[in-house]
């Protein structure tokens, strides 16, 4: 009895249960679909117990519940799994799975249920050929993925012992391209949000209201502190914070080598970009190894009612001449290893209160990068097993362009984290979401 | 029969036409009061046929309608006066005129109806008391003052030929304090409106649309291009656009002490303000002498559904990490004589278009600034008839702080301006505006 006649054998059971699951609308975003995010829990936890594993639903702060299963294995050594059962909101047709040229089309069947039922029926198939799993494998499967993983921490924290593993697979990071290369992402930029904010409050002599601009001369704008605060964190592009750079990892020249031959990828990104002309191999570089600080949002002054979609038109000839008495912007940082957000907001803080006093500083969240070195062992054995499995060189980048609650586990569980998932390579979110049977 | 006793004789019926005037809600910024604007301007009319003045209504473009009239006298100068009869918005009873402790208290008591049914109340004292006027007077009533004075330019160049007039008085600008001491402003700033924009499409590849801030290292933010361009135009407060200042006219030492003289003013201003702590001296200096770049308004990013009044509340928390795909700013400068706002938006353009190419800057208005030289003979006759009527050393500032269409009469009839106005001074748009009876 071999892998692939069971996994042959049971195709249609396996596939009847995944659409089970992927027309489950366990949308994170959305209140109104609590009780389908329950439903699909229920789900999982039934397939766990199939399994033969003890479960159990992790929750906290009255998130949606986080899955959790442990099946022992032949030696003491244990591989914590990682996935999530949550998706992005969609159109009602995309709970309906459709399958066609060999593939299966539906929201959440790339991310992140493909992977997900994937490793399941992995573990069934491993079971019943072999009669044993080799390693004990502990599953956590989050249902809060797509909103943030705010819960993640506190689940983590309060169940260290339960979830204590050898190794970490994430499920969710990286994927399967089009033409079946694997892609494997070993790691997540870290993320600090910070919110900026100035009223006239902030000039000792003006509380509260916006005054006549035929008083600027003699009243501080709070536009100007917001505006003056922002452009000073930035020079030639580059982040002009002291020491923000100072704790950015040099990536070896085999790794640049590596990212060098994943561009290919980019042809991806610039299909989600919508980028019409080429984009240069440097720019995969960029998104990978580049800390950012991307201002998201800014507004002061004269703009209420402003509709977002309609914006330039309906601003544009109002006229208010006023001094504002209120500006805010929002800023997300991207950082990479071995950047700390606490010690980047430390830094941001200080540059702040240096160069722009009146301005009040707010940290809304954030989350550190991980990256596992591409040399360390279970990076080695996961660049080796996904190339025996789809027989081709798999694309490896040091870690994803954007970030997770996932990068908490390793630094909860002191434990190396991998990635490898079989979702579709660029299409996370998109209408054409799908995955290859 | 003394001008006095015949102003004591008619003092009731004065008071009681000027009433009936306030009575009317002659509000030109809100369309539904354009019955009470052509109220108010057939009332006007009537009392100036009463002087016996030939009388016209002037239009342009569906505005309200501005009233001319003219008076002979018995030299061949002409006198011509400006006034406007339109109000700020304000709650109905303030068009219920309270008469208390020799005040009068109405909404436009002071800006501008009680300047302009005064110079109609002085006109038929002289013609009362002497017969004749001692030369010809013209009267241009605008009804869109309060609304930017958007018609005044058509009005001027149309009827130069009826308007022409050796000297104008602008019976709108500055005024007399509470203790009773004149306040002439003997010009007023210039002003330049203008948008900075830009979207995604400044990018030549990322047309569009926001798209994650995963990808802020290779696509453009168009809030940076903003708050870059933004932050170029200023340097230590100062404007840091090349030849900003070129055109900036010395004032001489005598008028800086005139200026000096004047620093009482700011109480009234701090007022305006609700500042606390004193104003130093120097800044009725700043407000009057310094030509600003105010930013009024900016936005972009996710600032849809925003209400302003509580804005920072509802903002705070929020969080979309995008890189978003628009962003706009408005920009007011008042410009102080000889600053020509054309070349002031060349040099703007020009510092715009070399420092960020991917900014479109757009002219929304502009005024030129006027000043009446403090020794010239018609800003010495206005002082020295103030300080005669008044028994006290006016205040005299070169200009206003402010801005204002009747800084185009000058220009466009080629005659120098005084001012001369009755209202109380810092009361304009407040709801406790007053006139002394």
């Amino acid at each position: 009895m071999s892998y692939e006649s069971v996994i042959q054998e049971n195709l249609n059971v396996f596939l009847g249960e995944f659409k089970r699951l992927l027309r489950v609308r366990s949308i994170s975003a959305d209140e109104r679909y609590a009780g389908e995010l329950e439903e699909a829990a229920a789900f999982i936890q039934d397939e766990l117990r199939e399994l033969g594993a003890v479960v159990r639903l992790l929750k906290a702060g009255g998130g949606a519940p986080a899955v959790f299963g442990e099946l022992e294995g032949a030696s003491d050594r244990t591989l914590l799994v990682y996935a999530h059962y949550d998706v992005q909101p969609a159109g009602s047709e995309a709970f309906n799975p459709a399958e066609r040229g060999g593939r299966i089309y539906a929201r959440g069947a790339s991310d992140n249920k493909g992977s997900l039922m994937a490793v399941i029926h992995a573990l069934r198939v491993l079971l019943e050929v072999d009669g044993h799993l080799p390693v004990g494998v502990r599953l956590l499967f989050e249902g809060e993925e797509e909103r943030g993983s705010p819960h993640l921490a506190e689940i983590l924290e309060s169940n260290r012992r339960l979830l204590e593993a050898d190794e970490v697979l994430c499920a969710d990071l990286g994927g399967v391209t089009e033409g079946g290369t694997p892609v494997i992402e070993l790691g997540l930029k870290g993320i600090l949000l910070i919110e900026l904010l100035a009223d006239s409050s902030s000039h000792p002599s003006v509380p509260g209201e916006e005054v006549h601009s035929s008083f600027a001369p003699v009243v501080a704008n709070p536009c100007w502190l917001i505006i003056d605060a922002l452009a000073s964190l930035r020079e030639d592009g580059r982040v002009a914070v002291e020491g923000f750079y100072d704790d950015v990892e040099e990536v070896d020249s085999e790794a640049l080598a590596l990212i060098e031959k994943a561009s290919p990828l980019l042809s991806y990104l610039s299909g989600e970009l919508e980028i019409k002309s080429e984009l240069k191999p440097e720019l995969l570089r960029e998104l990978v190894l580049s800390p950012t600080l991307n201002v998201n949002m800014i507004a002061g002054g004269h703009v209420a009612e402003l509709q977002e979609p309609r914006c330039l038109q309906e601003l544009r000839g109002r006229v208010k001449t006023i001094v504002p008495s209120w500006c805010i912007a929002k800023v997300d940082m991207r950082l990479v290893p071995s950047q700390d957000p606490d010690e980047i907001y430390r830094l941001v803080e200080a540059h702040v209160r240096k160069r722009a006093p009146g301005v009040r500083l707010r940290k809304q969240a954030s989350l550190k990068p991980y990256r596992l070195p591409w040399t360390h062992p279970l990076a080695e054995r996961t660049i080796r097993v996904a190339k025996e499995t789809y027989g081709k060189e798999p694309y490896v980048l040091p870690n994803s362009r954007a970030s997770g609650g996932m990068s908490l586990i390793p630094y909860v569980l002191k434990a190396p984290m991998t990635s490898f998932s079989i979702g579709a390579y660029g299409v996370a979110h998109k209408p054409s979401e799908y995955i290859r049977i």
